[in-house]
């Protein structure tokens, strides 16, 4: 018997929610049911039932920003396809969206190739891939159209990183030129990379080289700079702009300009940005700070920017909250930063904790419960082509599904509730008033009631279809 | 049999479209079903079939802003709530929300008693009330309670119409700070009526007395002002805003920024100020622009108004699109300002064509088809409060569903598809690329293809709940 | 020998600074000089010397916005024209534009012609004045053009003060039209009186008396909405616009940007509001605060305005700072309204202060030396029409002068420099690192080293031109 | 007899203007007198008098942007110092700030040492040198303080021209904290030269290589985010900055953005952006555009750039206007680009027309008389160092003087008043309201009633000092 009821829940969804049983025949959901109606019978009897009462039930989580296992800085990002997605689905992300990361000589289909090796057979839950374009050439732009082709519909560039993933503003728009064409999304690191490495060294110079001054040397105006150049070399192509990991509130300022003059602009941001800052966190004691090194770099609290960027949530001015999931471990990792910040690998883990994190927003009145959905469900399926499979509670849609208890309580931190493969975590001592209770990929109940009961391999690469979130 | 099962269509919500089964049991849909699932068996076989093959199934249409029978200008608004309901499932709106009119000496009570009395037994969809609050004192805004515990929970304000519906700006302070107590949302007409008064009477003293003269009497800066002014006075009492009827583009500015500021601010706008000019339709010849007096009035197209409302319907910015349904015929109603404009009743009639004019924004690439559902139906239920019940194709809802043939076609015009009671169209000679084939209101059949098939008093009245849609 | 020369000293204009000597002749200035020049012969050998070595030479101060004896809230403003201008003379002030008042019933040549006899023979420094126009009926409308012919080229009206001076829309718009065909000065005391008469009888009723409580009930939002009103009625009419004693940022952001899209619509703010503040001075113990009961009231520091208000200075979105100098004493006066704040008589005492007060922003790094005198002189006589006799020092211009010394000092306060009427002053202990040394008025030295020289009667009327400072 | 009095005409300066004599003695105004005193004896008697009944007498006009005799696009610009100062004096400018180039390899003193020769014992009138750093590396950077100190305080920046002068932001961020230190202005070339190269290939490739697509591949989005940029690291560093030649509306706008921040940011506009657009000029039949190949280039009038730049004048969000007069003569030098825009050497000469052409701006009602001064005349002298030796009618000022014929009339056009070395003219056949009857360049007459009095030689070096207009 394959099918499963899920009974007495209150569905979520973008735009409300309403209590609702939910019938999954396989791996896709067949039936979404008024509860207690009689019409089909008693769909009980021939169902397995997962009670749901006092639960909200919501589309598995959709994190568009992963790293598992990027080389970078020296070293590898410290989760495998593996090990992140085990610890996704432990927090209730049922779908990541990774980077093959194409490199100066290399062909994107080569690199592509080449993370599908990596993640094939591996993975807890579906994955799909973004594309890195890190040599824009005349083979790399011919080649974007094969990826569409094969569902990886969108393409990121670095204005940030000289030497390593940067592309400068010719290849910027011979990209975004070819992503218009292509009706393919334009992701994009916006950091002015090449001020940001004077300031770097300037700051080492001065003999100013802890965890901290990694944030100093990234101040708010090179990425509201950045973004801005963005909006602007999208314009000029017509290329639909998704600006990742914006930390600062003038950023987001910037893109909810554009989006107000109805261009095709988004901005994601992560929980890191909402929850942690520079003075607290990069700022603490000695080499401690290194654990938080991110870029773009964690905001002074003092400026506003994590209180902006909750409201830049509410407003829809932010259209996805993803978590840029790049760990690495304080031993060998972040200590090769010791004494010189620019040599710390960047990059935060927490591809666990978002679903749970982003509910404390509900519980603060920071926003509402279905913008909670919206933004880690549905917009981000939607923006990166996979809804109605992803995203949402339909008939038709895979049985991707979380059983959230509002009423349970999580504790983050290592020991605690911590299955990425990093020896800190980047919230440790977070308390959340929520709990992912339950977790459905494809039909199949992988996490229940604190037991992991998914396997590497179940997750299936997810070929997707251009954005359905333009305007 | 009671049950039916609209089958082959493509549901469109808010965030998307599918392809999805619906089955109605009674006046409630109780399922959602993958096509040919067979999980629940055969479905089909106990229900009635509604074939909708190559259709679009979407919620039933939500016209939050219409005035039947209304008294106005010494005369009374031409459609009943008989003719006007009908003439809304016509169109393929299955509720509406019509407005109880408080005058000076009256209570809120009688007054709502009273548009009950009228509507009650002749509607042929559902129905809901708005209070307008035109005498603003303790009374009233000790009724407010009584209204929200009733079902009625939106209250109307006018900065226009001195001496008529006009309330000064301390009444309006008041009538805020008790809507933000009650959590209620404060709708406001917001022109400087006071100002306009003074052009109109100047206008009139030039000899200037042509129906186009009502619209340069009418700046678009004193629709902004007003606007601005609303916002600000919401903004000192907290209470949420909705701004009816925008067609002034700077108005749609104010209410975009408070937005971005994350204030509870909602702006409407109708299909006449997106399709309907100052030059073309006001400046007609001889008395003609009579039938498109109307307050906010059309707006200049030189000026760029109605381009720039679309843009603001694809940005978010306007939340909803309703008719403001206020019909006059010509004979023995508009003519009353034959040789005065100030003397024309205001008002246009659009009920019956909304579903299919903002239909024809998805064919000309003004806005999607999820926008399109959104505005028209899924936002209007949520912002007053219906939601889950109107608004959606879900287990639960009402079972108010349109077939909507996006290969079919309309002519609006007098003697084609016109059943409003109106001796005119304002849309005349209107050709839309859609067709609304079959209307269900509560799970009856009410209008199929080209009949009509409901009756006065199939509709009820809607309690709602405070608003689902504040951030 | 009627011949003066000023020697030395640093003549410092609106747009620089560079040593000159100044030739007076009379009441006049009839040659400007470079120091040392012997093209002219021995100027100084027939002429009185003023040494000026280290000194700056300004042209006198100019404070358009004074109420002497102004009958207001019961009682009289304490200062009459005699004091009130002495004070003035004591500060380097040589030219007030004060306030003709019209009350309903009364025309407005009338009111001109009482004031003129208020100030006749009293005044130690010129004199000119702006017409309130509190009743704007036909017949004052007419008046109007006869007060421009007479020099009185600024019309002023209230937003405020409902049943007072409060004019409604209708009549702003009409007096604005006025003002646009005459080419003359709308002058605006912008905040919503209507709504603000709500908050102060709330206040009253929950028992919220004290002189804190009038900040409290006029919130910065209903200053920036009457500016903003007045801002779309000027557009409407084409009239300029002057905007009395800005104190809220959100006012002055509504001015900037009036003015970058190329309205004439000019920003006035006041001392009281860059240096006081709600929480300091209003909220001060027991009745201490009525001091500081003035409208627009002195704002939050915590909010920022008066670090923005600089801001605006430097940005030249504030034209012009003036004092409102409307002196109350507490005894007798401010005491009026202890138990309650509503009847506090609204002012604040300073036209002796200004000079100073805006100096020691030169000293604190907020302002430039040309931007002191630009906005304390040759702005507001350029603005109201009385360049080049006043507001410069140029051949031709009425010799009005001040000697001021950058190393000098002044302790304001009672007791140590204080002329104007009342038993404190609002600036008690404040240090200026600045001093008027030597005052000029019509080619007379008026105050020097401490002597007051004046008398009585040398001010005369300024017959103004319309404003020389529209684009 | 070296004395020299200018007698009954009307001195305009930037904040007003009145009747006013002045004198000259030697090379320098020593008295500026009221018309008619007699309290210096007959100043007449014993000078010679320039009569200005019915003139304008204002300061000389200051152009602080030329490229005289400029190496560039294979070619150099077809004015030497010689010609080029002469037509200046023609044209009323009595000061121009040319600029010295370095290239790579080069030092920045070596160059400005070649510009002096270039420049010394040739011009007609003053002149004084910007700084081009071509090359910023840690040398240039040293040099920089020493050319300040020998008067050289204002450094150019190109983010266009890459190859040529372009500077990448990591050397502009150098070269603006450089500026910072020392208090000097960093000036701006605000185009996007690295993605306006891929759209010149880009167009190349398809065959458009007309002048018109010379205008076409320079969108306003790529002047508009290179200003963006300059402000941005402009505020990372704090240095003052003053982007050139601004043609786009979008630019100004984020310009006065910036300013209203109440940052150091200056814009400067030229004649021909206010005059001339893409549709006319560069659109003109095959080849012709060619004599307005300039950059930034000339913007779309349907778009409304020219309207918008005159209100920037109006706001003082332009600063000051100048030409970058820079001549290409067509034979031989603009014709290198025939079949490739792209070879077209860039640039328009303007430095006889400016105080004409703005003068007509005056006439049409778009500018103040006092604004014409103003941005012509004294905020450029102020802007740049050189007040109150330039830009004022002040004493101890040079003797710079223009006698403007507001009821002249200029036609302008080769073979009618065309000094300049150039085969054609940029404005041929306009008609200005206005002459320059006479010019004295400090102190000497050097243009008068049509003739040329002045000589090559005359005009000297300007030592400047930093800007005198930073807020």
């Amino acid at each position: 018997m394959s099918r499963i009821l899920i009974r007495g829940g209150t569905v979520v969804s973008a735009t409300g929610s309403q209590p609702l049983d939910v019938l999954i025949d396989g791996e896709t959901i067949v039936a979404v049911l008024q509860p207690g109606a009689t019409a089909l019978g008693d769909v009980a009897a021939s169902a397995q039932i997962i009670e749901a009462t006092g639960k909200y039930v919501i589309p598995g989580g959709v994190d568009a920003h992963t790293h598992m296992q990027l080389p970078f800085g020296g070293t590898e990002a410290s989760d495998t396809f593996e090990t992140g997605t085990r610890a996704a689905a432990w927090g209730g992300t049922t779908t990541i969206v990774d980077f093959a990361v194409q490199k100066p000589g290399e062909t994107v289909q080569d690199t592509l190739a080449l993370w599908h090796d990596k993640a094939a057979g591996r993975c807890a839950v579906d994955y799909g891939f973004h594309q890195i374009v890190g040599d824009v050439n005349p083979e790399s732009l011919k080649g974007m159209a094969e990826l569409v082709a094969e569902g990886v519909t969108s393409f990121k560039l670095f204005m940030a990183y000289p030497g390593v993933f940067y592309s400068d503003d010719g290849r910027i728009l011979r990209a975004m030129q070819r992503s218009a064409e292509l009706g393919a999304l334009l992701m994009m690191h916006a950091e002015n990379g090449i001020a940001i490495d004077v300031l770097v060294e300037q700051s080492l110079q001065r003999g100013d080289t802890a965890p901290y001054f990694h944030g100093t040397s990234r101040p708010w105006q090179l990425e509201e700079e950045a973004t801005h150049r963005a909006i602007m070399l999208a314009q000029v192509t017509g290329a639909p702009l998704y600006v990742v990991h914006v930390s600062a509130k003038q950023a987001l300022e910037q893109i909810a300009t554009a989006r107000g003059n109805g261009q095709n602009v988004f901005g994601e941001t992560c929980p890191q940005y909402l929850y942690l800052s520079l003075e607290e966190q990069l700022g603490a004691p000695g080499f401690e700070g290194a654990k938080w090194v991110c870029s773009t770099p964690l905001r002074s609290r003092a400026e506003g920017h994590q209180d902006e960027l909750w409201r830049y949530i509410r407003t829809g001015d932010v259209t996805s909250v993803a978590t840029d999931h790049c760990p690495f471990c304080m031993k060998d990792q972040k200590e090769l930063g010791r004494g010189d910040f620019s040599k710390i690998p960047n990059g935060i883990g927490g591809v666990e904790h978002r679903m749970d994190l982003m509910f404390q927003g509900v519980k603060d009145g920071r926003i509402s419960l279905e913008r909670w959905v919206d933004v880690c469900c549905t917009t981000p399926a939607r923006m990166f082509g996979m809804y109605p499979r992803k995203g949402v509670i339909a008939p038709g849609a895979d049985a991707d599904i979380v059983l959230y208890d509002p009423n349970g309580h999580t504790s983050i931190g290592v020991g605690k509730t911590h299955h990425m493969n990093m020896d800190h975590s980047a919230y440790e001592g977070f308390e959340v008033d929520g709990h992912v209770d339950t977790v459905l990929s494809r039909g199949r109940v992988i996490v229940d009631d604190g037991a992991y009961l998914g396997r590497a391999g179940h997750g299936r690469f997810v070929k997707r279809e251009l954005s359905q979130n333009l305007i």
